[in-house]
């Protein structure tokens, strides 16, 4: 474990070179691994053991100005809470940057957007930045590439014409599960849309649920609920008392309101899916887990995070004026189990 | 929308300066909120306006420095997967936070321990960082302190003397586990350990539960497991086959592992509890959904991420070399329901 000496400043650049035994310069060639400076293997050494020794940390702004460019990707953290879907996006994308020596920095500040947003994300001089489309304007992408960040990818229900556009559609799940309800010859449909945090993209898979079905002249009942056991099982029974007017298939928004659903629609005597059939959205474990097998409507989580990060990578590699290559679209679809 | 105009520069506080008419002293006791600074409101709104205008962001380090301290802090990144319990312990942090106008950084690089990761943190001039107890050690503490991080905060499994430690002990999950099921009479008990990403906390877990049996002079029966259904079903399948050898009593990691072994139980032909009691650890939603409903050792996530938070905040208001507050520690108890 290196030695670090006991003092009350930070290290600095110079306090490096003198350790060392040679100039700032050299310090600055070795920390910003410049190309063709001439350093010699033993001399690169001297300076790296010193900056451990002494316990010295550019800071990364400063860093980034003399490098030309930073180490740091910073990931804008999406508004609605953290769950599978997002983990697993997080975890393959700190990964395949890791390879490449670079970090990623989840920020958490979701209040901001548009130009205050990319002033905060600019701070802290990264390399590239991944936000939602809702979060940025062509004025703040201007911004951060001002401040030199090389790579802006954004992440959005529908594309943007002023930085590459991952897209991840909630409607269009929505629309999967309303067609594969519809080809199951269900014509009563009804949807939960979840309450609190996970309101936003329960609207959205809601509206998509909505607009397909209605393109057969049908309607859907919509039921707003919350994570709550006793809701669900009120839900459950008044069902159970009316079956002229109950739905005889239910979308629940995701697989934990689906289970949700299940246990509620067990415990008010009905059946699944004999009297309704109920699908989730995730394809979580869960869907395995649960009595009967839940059918889900799989986002493609692992593939989506996948070419997430597969077009950061490529768009790593090119200039900020380069054209963007092809991006990815989530293609949600159906995985067919024993509740619809 | 501020017009932003194009240029290919990043703007300098120079250019506010001269944009506002003010001085770069103005601009810099505005922008780093000087206190006396006798800065009118009027001139501080130009700047801001200025500032706006240009899209001018000072770079995180630069204005930490400048003002003594800066508005990030710093999670380092768990070494085992974003699950329920870390996220609930970042969005609640997070939130608490940004009430103070702090921003939280999630900080991606697992790979870094001591003084090369106090070196990666310190580079983005943090007002706090919070990391785990293995990842630091005494000299990246004072590392840390030197390049003005004012405040600290562990998280591990046991106290450590050269920084305030908020305790979360796996062990100790282990041990009120297996009190919980040797208390019902249980003297054949078996475990389940995960394999992958989750070995760690498996391990600790596991020597929780066996430290605890061991005190009666019995042994608990060790299952390395994969998130795997066709090997949970083998293994419930051999059960099945030896009802003399089988145990009576099984904790299971976790929630998930739990309630996969419910679904291999059942579909071996096994009864819970009556063949064979099931515990898990989380108490996610997930147990009030599997059949039969599922006794899980809480952990007390919600109570444990506001302790958190709450210790965070109080050492932010105290000097770094102030004593630190009472910490808190994990107090896990077992939530009885019907599997065990």
């Amino acid at each position: 474990m290196p030695q670090v000496p006991r003092q009350d400043k930070a290290p600095t650049s110079a306090d490096v070179a003198r350790a060392a035994g040679v100039s700032r310069t050299t310090v600055s060639f070795v920390l910003n691994d410049v190309p063709g400076s001439g350093i010699s293997d033993a001399t690169r050494e001297k300076v790296l053991a010193a900056v451990r020794e002494l316990g010295y940390a550019p800071n990364a702004g400063a860093r980034a100005l003399r490098a030309g460019t930073g180490n740091l990707v910073v990931y804008a953290m999406p508004r609605w809470p953290l769950g599978p879907a997002i983990n697993s996006v997080i975890e393959r994308t700190r990964a395949a940057l890791a390879d490449r020596g670079l970090v990623l920095l989840v920020h958490g500040d979701r209040s901001l957007t548009g130009t205050d947003a990319a002033l905060a994300w600019a701070e802290l001089r990264p390399r590239a930045v991944i936000a939602d489309t809702d979060r940025c304007t062509a004025e703040s992408v201007d911004l951060l590439r001002r401040h030199g960040v090389r790579t802006v990818v954004l992440v959005g229900e529908e594309d943007v014409p002023f930085a590459p556009t991952v897209r991840l559609a909630q409607r269009k799940v929505g629309r999967v599960a309303a067609r594969h309800l519809l080809d199951r010859g269900h014509r009563r449909i009804a949807a939960i849309v979840p309450t609190g945090d996970l309101a936003e993209p329960g609207e959205l898979r809601y509206a998509g649920l909505a607009a397909e079905v209605a393109t057969t002249g049908l309607a859907v009942a919509r039921h707003d609920l919350g994570f709550d056991h006793d809701a669900a099982l009120a839900l459950a029974r008044a069902w159970a008392a009316d079956p002229d007017g109950r739905p005889r298939a239910l979308f629940a928004y995701n697989d934990e309101f689906a289970a949700l659903m299940l246990r509620a629609l067990r415990d008010a005597g009905l059946s699944v899916p004999g009297d309704i059939a109920v699908l989730g959205v995730d394809d979580t474990p869960l869907c395995e887990l649960v009595q009967p097998r839940l059918s889900s409507v799989a986002l493609h989580t692992s593939d989506f995070a996948e070419a997430h990060v597969r077009v950061l990578l490529e768009l790593l590699d090119r200039g900020p004026h380069e054209p963007w290559p092809e991006l990815p679209e989530n293609e949600p679809r159906v995985v067919v189990r024993d509740s619809a």
